[in-house]
């Protein structure tokens, strides 16, 4: 099953066999202070830059969340988003708990943008999916309803089967449901990792959708994060994912993610990992 | 299941749900002057350093290679074992073509070692099965044949079957024998990586028993290949790897495979991997 995203004549697809999809997360004004700043006073040349930089990194697709307590959320996602727009042609993923921000952004948005996120709770499906039907957008599932996040594998299943099916019956298709099995910290529980990738090869093999990833709640508590969360990022690739909100420009995050294309069929004759590396190479002389 | 080697008192037990266990490399003379030199001298002082180091980084089991073209291997691969003896108290892991290296070096061997390797073709199971019998030790068995390696998941499951079979009917229970699927380069092949893994997770599923792996293959004729590696290794673990012959004073290597245990609910409390954080940082400040 494949995932198609756009921007104008630009097009993404997110699948098994596709080289695996980086949705950068940097344009995030949470514990960003210089970023609340500026987006306070309507200047966007900070998110310009974090997309440039972040599509130069490697990432495919761009999260934008413009959520500053207190501000009008609306008008600054729609803003971010416009200016965006104006610099680079990436699918953007639209990030936000607020239906009239989510609305404002993908009035302006020409092409299928992604959702980030709803839950499978009845009253977010119910603000959520019908915007992503009128405006044709995907959508981000994550498995948590008004119960929580289930504790095993079979129920996060069942959770993500009633994502699916509340979509389907709003006339959105699998193939535009990505599915986040939800990492919990390892540090709080051991088995918090293995319960969430088990839950993804699960999803895969029951609902054949695809998967995304926000991969850094994992290691929260603990030290050396990085090298836990690139760890798991490997892991949950192995189990099926295809996708995932993350840093592109952190060097670890960025070369793992092309290793596991290259060790999963996904980069023939090994030429992204070839180019990447003389890329890195040019970067360390200059 | 679970394999356990053991060294006169000293167990190490071998499982899915045990922490992931290290064979140290290091100890073999291919492509190192230094110690092909110190070894045609009869000197095991360099041998002894490797293996000090090697625990110290976190190996569980040393692997023992004393393979120097034209030298006496029965007596140098016996010397190497009891030079190690001598200063450590770890199995080991007999790595010989030569089946009167490998008696050599088990007859003075106190305790369960392991054998690498053995391959499924007939005269070679033919030597290595009866001399594990006989000793009681463990044995990888590498999944090739007299037709070399199969190409696809499901043959190499059918070669690994052969392999548990035919040490059964040596006495050899499946729980002493580690298959090896045999990682080959993705430089030559883009789907080798996919395979191999694929194969992994069938050979658990089917036969349950553990796997070994010489993860470095893989990246064979690629640039930066420490970082294919280390990716194969994570990728390999969530399939199921259980131990690996590789280098564990490369600290990429270690990291990430604490890492894996902590995501993989085999480090409870993330206690070695808190530990482990003291002692890098205790290193840097010093």
């Amino acid at each position: 099953m494949e995932t198609t995203l756009s921007y104008k004549d630009k097009r993404v697809v997110i699948g098994l066999e596709r080289p695996f999809v980086i949705i950068g997360e940097r344009i995030n004004p949470t514990r960003r202070k210089k970023l609340v700043e500026s987006l306070l006073q309507g200047d966007f040349s900070l998110v310009q830059e974090e997309a440039l930089k972040q599509l130069k990194a490697g990432a495919q697709v761009l999260d934008v969340n413009a959520g500053v307590p207190g501000a009008d959320e609306p008008a600054l996602l729609r803003g971010a988003a416009l200016a965006i727009m104006e610099v680079t042609a990436a699918p953007l993923c639209f990030d936000t708990a607020n239906p009239a921000a989510l609305e404002a952004a993908l009035e302006v948005y020409p092409g299928k943008a992604l959702i980030n996120s709803t839950t499978a709770e009845p009253e977010m499906m119910a603000r959520v999916l019908p915007l992503a039907k009128r405006f044709g957008a995907a959508v981000i599932g994550v498995i948590s309803d008004e119960n929580g996040i289930p504790p095993t594998p079979q129920d996060r299943l069942a959770v993500a089967r009633k994502l699916v099916d509340t979509a389907a019956g709003y006339g959105i298709p699998p193939e535009d449901i990505l599915i986040d099995c939800l990492a919990l910290t390892v540090g709080a529980d051991s088995k918090a990792g293995q319960v969430t990738l088990d839950a993804m090869a699960l999803v895969r093999d029951e609902l054949g959708v695809n998967l995304s990833l926000g991969a850094s709640n994992v290691s929260f508590g603990l030290p050396d994060r990085k090298i836990i969360n690139v760890a798991y990022l490997a892991l949950a690739n192995a189990r099926g994912l295809t996708a995932a909100i993350t840093d592109p420009t952190v060097p670890e995050i960025q070369t793992t993610l092309l290793a596991c294309d290259l060790l999963l069929g996904r980069d023939e004759y090994a030429q992204r990992w070839i180019r990447a590396f003389r890329q890195r190479e040019k970067a360390a002389a200059a």
